[in-house]
């Protein structure tokens, strides 16, 4: 027999996050393949099926992706409904490319289940849109850039920089797994021609009931870093994340009431 | 009273790419103001709620936004659970600061459920990763743009070419409501410095039973543009979506072989 291999975004965090295709596939997987930081009410709706931690955490290999390719191979070998489960959206930042060129090059067949990424999740936390239109007082955001830094020994020297560069080109930019780096991809973006008064948003367990979130600036995350944290923290950087002032409501407020009049 | 309004993302259009906490909230709505492109069977789960649609369609406001931020603060003053429903993840290129500006400055309670954007769909569609390690035959991809380009006549002189610089500047470019001015923004990348030879997906209805995917390459769009579309198509452009081909997958065979004999 020949299984399908399904690989399925788990969304942000919060179970009630997962879309509905993904909760029903996990209740008739016969194993799941999942990432350390899925939420255990999630794995739970996988009833019926073996469930096999792969995850990485904090950079750390557990798993070898080689190794998680094949067994992912050798389950739809021996099973109908195999899931692989990860965080976020599996095409973003997740390592799937791999495991599909492995599934393609044995011949099993797969379907991607798309889930809601954490920069959905962190901008909701702070209530604020990524992209907006330009008015009065503020300038358009029409693109966003989600980046992985990678200020480690072991880039390509050849690419090293490539992230930095759509960060500073982009209006509004969302980095994933970048806390550990803060104060140094700050500083990296404000001698790139970022203003420093740029503000930033630092989200932690984006979606989760221990979510916190900050405000602060490109200046002061140069100059302080972060402290070290505990879940995984997503940092948003552009002009839309300017929180209003009370008298631009104030005016919105005045406004709405004339519309209302009118 | 004061009800709730729940700014909801409706995903890229399969029903159940929807999330359980939006079904939940769908479920219980007393109105749900929803986009022009929402699936007839999401909007099915709200058994209960009046449906009102204040869908923008092909750059066509249907109703002017600040129309629909004053009937969404109406409808809080007289109802309980109101559901604001956008196409996709409401923070995305969906006019929702203008709404969380309104609803802010009339203190009305509000919360923001985030969905699957299309663009997740869409790499979901052609099998491939938006990002991916770098390896002895690719490049790494670590840095994705969301854009929407604006070539539009009306646009902000001031910001109208950011857009094409942090398209440039990333390593994979994902572009939305695009399809029109194709041709130009092909030719707009390749001035800019893009090879002409980088992959395009082009991507319609992504997620629905009549998704059509092709590739192609920046070149071809800069001679051909794309023909008149009748659903909504999203482009993605870099060397992530450059196929494998038959003796790359040939080879991982043999690798895995062996590693499976090992």
């Amino acid at each position: 027999m020949i299984g399908t291999v399904h690989l399925v975004g788990a969304g942000p965090g919060a179970p009630d996050l997962l879309t509905l295709r993904a909760a029903r596939l996990l209740a008739a997987a016969d194993i799941v393949f999942h990432d350390a930081l899925v939420h255990p009410d999630t794995l739970a709706l996988a009833t019926r099926a073996r469930l096999v931690p792969v995850g990485k955490r904090c950079g750390k290999l557990s798993s070898a992706q080689a190794f998680i390719n094949k067994r992912l191979v050798d389950a739809a070998r021996r099973h109908a409904v195999v899931v692989r489960l990860k965080g976020g959206d599996p095409l973003l930042f997740g390592r799937a490319q791999e495991e599909i060129d492995a599934l393609r090059a044995a011949g099993i067949p797969f379907e991607i289940v798309p889930g809601v990424s954490a920069a959905f999740a962190a901008s909701a936390e702070v209530a604020t849109s990524l992209t907006r239109r330009a008015d009065a007082s503020h300038a358009a955001s029409r693109s966003v850039v989600f980046v992985t830094p990678s200020l480690a020994s072991d880039a390509d020297p050849s690419t090293a920089d490539q992230w930095l560069l759509a960060t500073l080109a982009a209006d509004t930019a969302v980095l994933y797994m970048a806390s550990r780096e803060a104060g140094r991809i700050a500083r990296g973006l404000i001698d790139g021609g970022k203003p420093a008064a740029t503000p930033v948003a630092i989200v932690e367990n984006a979606s989760l009931p221990q979510a916190t979130a900050e405000r602060t600036t490109l200046a002061h995350l140069a100059a302080h870093g972060l402290a070290r944290r505990d879940g995984p923290a997503t940092l948003i950087i552009g002009e839309v994340m300017r929180e209003a002032d009370a008298i631009e409501l104030a005016a919105e407020a005045i406004l709405q009431e004339r519309c209302r009049a009118a």
